[in-house]
């Protein structure tokens, strides 16, 4: 195989409970591309559609990610990358994750699998240290896994691979602002209190726990964020009433995405998912703001080939 | 059935990375209790072996959980209750928990089973509010339910079940010292830093995937407290000389008991949990603390008729 051509998956990160360590992978909504070998050593990005992103691989996600995986093996030849950008940078789905993720991926792929998944999300995570400073890892591996991962530690980096509940829907909604990544650190406290901290981790392994045991009921009460929430959704116009909306239209939880602006919300069917789409509509329709919404399923499989 | 005898185990609470929300249950540590039916109304606590306890039901652990549960019933008759204690207050291994657990339980067996065992551990923490000042939950919660439990919530109370290992067991040491609540409370601070909550949330959150997919080796890695062990194992004479010797003799891992003094350490085996025994009491041996140690199963019942 000279050629491989992949779907690069957008993914949830910080969810509720689970700030720096819990994500989940979705599956309608994400990235294609194109990679292939070439007889010139190196990376070269030679496409990129639908967003203004750097063709120079040192100053690309997927380049450097795809530079960091190289350093590893010893090949005669490179590899050539097209990228079809769907998702929004900046939107809080993971689109540089997507990009870092899709493209380690597909060269593991073209070289026969020499790496292991866990290695993926070790190079991909390069990519993250050039988009945002620090080679996180929160959104690479459910990108890279598939449905829930839980970033236990980031060094020595271990994931754990959660089970997912079958027919689970995510509905997500971009309101079309901008949300500077300063902001978003900036506003959280450095210190919290430690009986906050006990809270949220309870929730945490409960949460765990109800995904193993297929609780809705569980996963849904687990879904409380106590400490970044409170804080970040004061940078989300009218979060409380897309919140609000969302619960009161059947969606088992609902919470900033990433370092947002856009909001996640879970729903236990495809039907609820649309219902929980109409509702959070109606608060940025009624107020004005430019939005994007989608429904999609949790994808179980992550980067998958096309 | 009039009469009933029980066993009422010991529990350890505070597991590394679960402060205030994880315990879990021991097997042959434990205390025993006779508790029967009376024509008189009312609780009354006839007889206390093996500690100086009050008698006076109002004043006793066991008395104030008993008197909790029959709030919620109508019956013309009361009970009596003896108590023959093993675990030594004040020790760590939720020495009131026992009693309130037992008792309550005793009396649920002998009304043929009204309450669930959540509604049980309502009315044992109401002991445990006489014992501490404070309706804790994460002693009484394992002694009822048995294995590993998580405290989701105090208000409204939400207990989450966990699985166990088979076959793992619990080695305790107990330094004859006294450590006073006020002192292991004030010790902890008030306010922590996100990042280390953060990484001790990942913890517990690691080590409830590792119960439900059986690895010891997740489950041992999970067994980290970056936030209250730094602080309180400084009350405790050679804590970390204990601990070196424990994992250096096999043990998964090792920590705090509730608040202290006693240390815990989980092994695979009977066998490992014999070699950290004798791997732990050389450090108190060579300093000359007096000490008790306790080999025992990790108890999946919880409190059991006898």
């Amino acid at each position: 195989m000279d050629e491989i051509k992949i779907f690069a998956p957008a993914t949830i990160a910080n969810i509720s409970c689970g700030f720096d360590v819990l994500g989940c992978c979705l599956d309608t909504l994400g990235d294609e591309m194109i990679v292939r070998k070439s007889s010139v050593k190196g990376v070269r990005i030679t496409k990129i559609i639908g967003e203004d992103l750097p063709l120079d691989t040192e100053k690309n996600v997927a380049g450097v990610a795809a530079l960091a995986l190289l350093k590893n093996i010893k090949e005669e030849y490179g590899f050539e990358i097209e990228i079809y950008k769907n998702i929004k940078p900046g939107s809080g789905v993971g689109s540089s994750a997507a990009s870092a993720a899709g493209v380690v991926f597909a060269i593991n792929e073209l070289l026969n699998k020499p790496f292991t998944k866990l290695e993926l999300v070790e190079f991909a995570r390069e990519g993250e240290r050039l988009a945002c400073g620090s080679p996180i890892a929160d959104n690479v591996a459910p990108a890279i896994f598939g449905g829930f991962t839980l970033v236990k530690s980031t060094n020595p980096l271990q994931i754990v691979e959660l089970p997912s509940f079958k027919g689970l829907y995510a509905t997500i909604i971009h309101p079309q602002i901008e949300i500077k990544t300063e902001d978003s650190r900036s506003i959280l406290p450095r210190k919290i209190d430690l009986s906050l901290a006990v809270k949220q981790s309870a929730n945490l392994g409960s949460l765990i726990h109800a995904l193993h045991t297929n609780d809705y009921f569980l996963f849904s009460e687990s879904l409380t964020d106590y400490i970044v929430e409170p804080h970040r959704s004061k940078l989300i116009p009218d979060f409380d009433k897309v919140k609000s909306n969302a619960l009161k239209a059947g969606a088992l939880g609902c919470g900033i995405s990433g370092s947002g602006p856009s909001i996640f919300t879970f729903s236990k069917n495809i039907q609820t998912a649309y219902n929980v789409q109409g509702a959070i509509n109606k608060v940025y329709e009624k107020n004005g703001i430019a939005h994007h919404t989608y429904v999609t399923k949790i994808n179980i499989e992550g980067v998958k080939v096309l």
